[in-house]
């Protein structure tokens, strides 16, 4: 019954120029057809999967409690990295098992360090191989998993088909460490620039709740110790910290681009220290 | 009921690629599982007001009779500016009280001038603030009120909450001047280019109702006296002055990019003048 | 009664940066109250008719059975070209006639060669004429047909208008040649870059069912003769073959972008040779 279809919200490196985010969109209409499809972003940084589990992570809490989330950054497409569908907490996700799904676990399960490591399920979350054949299109390409098997499988739950009839439970799955400051010496925390956003934005892993009541931030070779609630108070061409929309450390310039003025990429690393 | 939630378009400058845009859509279908959901653009030059509040006035006439508009450009947010709900004609328009609404308010009632100003709410449109808390997401961020404030808003008018709750009736409200050519001397008119768009087409704030019979424009130091009905009909890589799709001068080249051609940047002053 | 509206898939070179496209969804809207419109995509290169013919064609096979397609991309909007519906195997095309559409017709009435051409309508699909003003807006722009005539006639076709009521039937249709390689010699293929897309892919307008068991593949005085399955199996900053996921050769470098390195633009030539 169309009208109980659950929405679908989309996370991708595909872009909007092509039509491979319109190709994901038509085959999901076309099994569920009364089914909603909202964009989260298609412009993570291609193959970048840590800036896309963090897209995702951060968005979770505004997503509706039965949201069936999409999300596709793939740079393994084809190898024998798993396809997925993680159930937590009412909602679900499909993607690879390459840790882009990571902010569906709960924190205490991720691991430690910078890469993407195996991790045990654990309990309250359900993790399932999509491999029947059943719930992917006809032919499967090898370069676009995306359409072929991930949007089938999403518009099916969606619609309600039994978790069970897609394939079997995994017992391990890969997740990121969680995104938040790392310590490293007496009073300082580590950290790195995980997304720039468009307005030069530099928005870091470290988390505000960890930051000590007084503090100052390096990063690319700039300190920066100005600290503002909003965006109107920072002053005219100096860069400022404060909390983006999100809690974690940003730093931006008033009305400006701190990207540009300060000259940093993603993944610039940060340091920040007691002051 | 969802099948009766009133469609919801949204502008703003968040862009598409960050989650923002996305975030606002989740915390809506969140609120309203059966609203649909309308992007007018995203891509408002960040911070510009009066692009926002043109790219929103221009397309008002093809919006439907029961469209709620969230509009979100808002440099302000977090200080003390307001944030409103406008009802006119029918229609609901949500956002800060900062000139980005003013086409919903009849032209009689506009202020002169470049700057915003305020101005008393005219007969037959209702300005509300949005202070209920009822109506805003739990904890309200100090850097992104489209999603913790508007949205919300957006979504509940849209699922037809009587617009009292919201908050109180304003008396006064902030609005721009109306985008149209000002009189400075005999048979001339002083604009500026309020939009470029994808084409490179420079957009002005001159009607093409306020010209004279024969003209010519001054435009970043090229004067055009060129004039066609269609793109196909502009000489090749001859700038040309044209009626755009909402009834306002534009100059573009064909089959090319005006504002390279021409060095033009949005804000570039334009003159008219009677031939 | 708006649960049974069909869906409507949007492909133009409207871009996302104006409101170009968010008015073309605001007059569906309007007219189409429970219509879901769907993005395939707005970021064709201005003007570039190929590509959009490219891009919706490769997409056809990914659409609902029911779907309705407006496709914009309209150089000679405002001329004497035609405005058209297309109906074939159940779904319906809105848009100029000037090639665009051609994806919806069998490849066995293509014409030969690289330009448009007028082609007898085949038999099995009917081509109507937009000329009724009862399914156009009440003013139409001479630049902006994208909004003023097809989209009222996409969402009215959507909505279930009997066809006949749109327009008279055409005899003829302006088609572009099929998008495959032109054998120029024994053993050798000749073809163009149809499209570039965001990971810079360069996917070309030749089959790979057309493809030598060994070949070689010879692009902007580059020679290429890697040929892999999946993206992660391409040897890092060496470019290879692949075929694209609508299997059409494309040229890619694994993790990079092969459009910077080679320095190739949309257009290029492209020769494949039997080794």
């Amino acid at each position: 019954m169309a009208h109980v279809t659950r929405p679908i919200f989309l996370v991708s490196d595909f872009g909007l120029r092509d039509a491979y985010t319109g190709q994901v969109k038509a085959v999901i209409a076309a099994i569920a057809p009364g089914g909603r499809i909202f964009d989260l972003s298609h412009d993570v940084e291609p193959f970048a999967v840590d800036e896309g589990a963090w897209l995702l992570e951060t968005s979770i809490e505004t997503l509706p409690g039965d949201a069936v989330v999409l999300a596709v950054v793939d740079p393994g497409v084809g190898t024998e990295r798993l396809e997925i569908a993680v159930f937590a907490e009412g909602r679900v996700f499909v993607g690879p098992d390459n840790g882009l799904l990571s902010g569906a676990f709960p924190e205490s399960c991720r691991p430690p360090g910078e890469r993407v490591s195996s991790v045990r399920v654990p309990p309250g979350v359900e993790v399932r191989e999509l491999c029947s054949p059943l719930f992917r299109r006809p032919v499967v390409s090898n370069t676009f998993h995306g359409r072929d098997i991930f949007a089938p499988a999403a518009a099916h739950l969606a619609q309600g088909v039994d978790p069970g009839r897609l394939g079997p439970c995994l017992e391990r799955v890969e997740l990121l460490a969680a995104f938040r400051g790392v310590p490293v010496g007496f009073g300082e925390l580590h950290g790195r620039v995980i997304h720039i956003d468009r307005f030069g934005n530099l928005i870091t892993t470290i988390r505000c709740a960890e930051l000590f009541p007084e503090f100052e931030v390096f990063i690319g070779g700039h300190r920066i110790d100005t600290r503002v609630r909003t965006f109107a108070e920072g002053p005219a061409g100096v860069p400022f910290c404060h909390a983006d929309s999100s809690g974690y450390l940003a730093v931006a310039v008033n009305t400006g681009d701190a990207a540009r003025t300060l000259g940093v990429s993603r993944g610039e690393p940060v340091l920040v220290r007691r002051r």
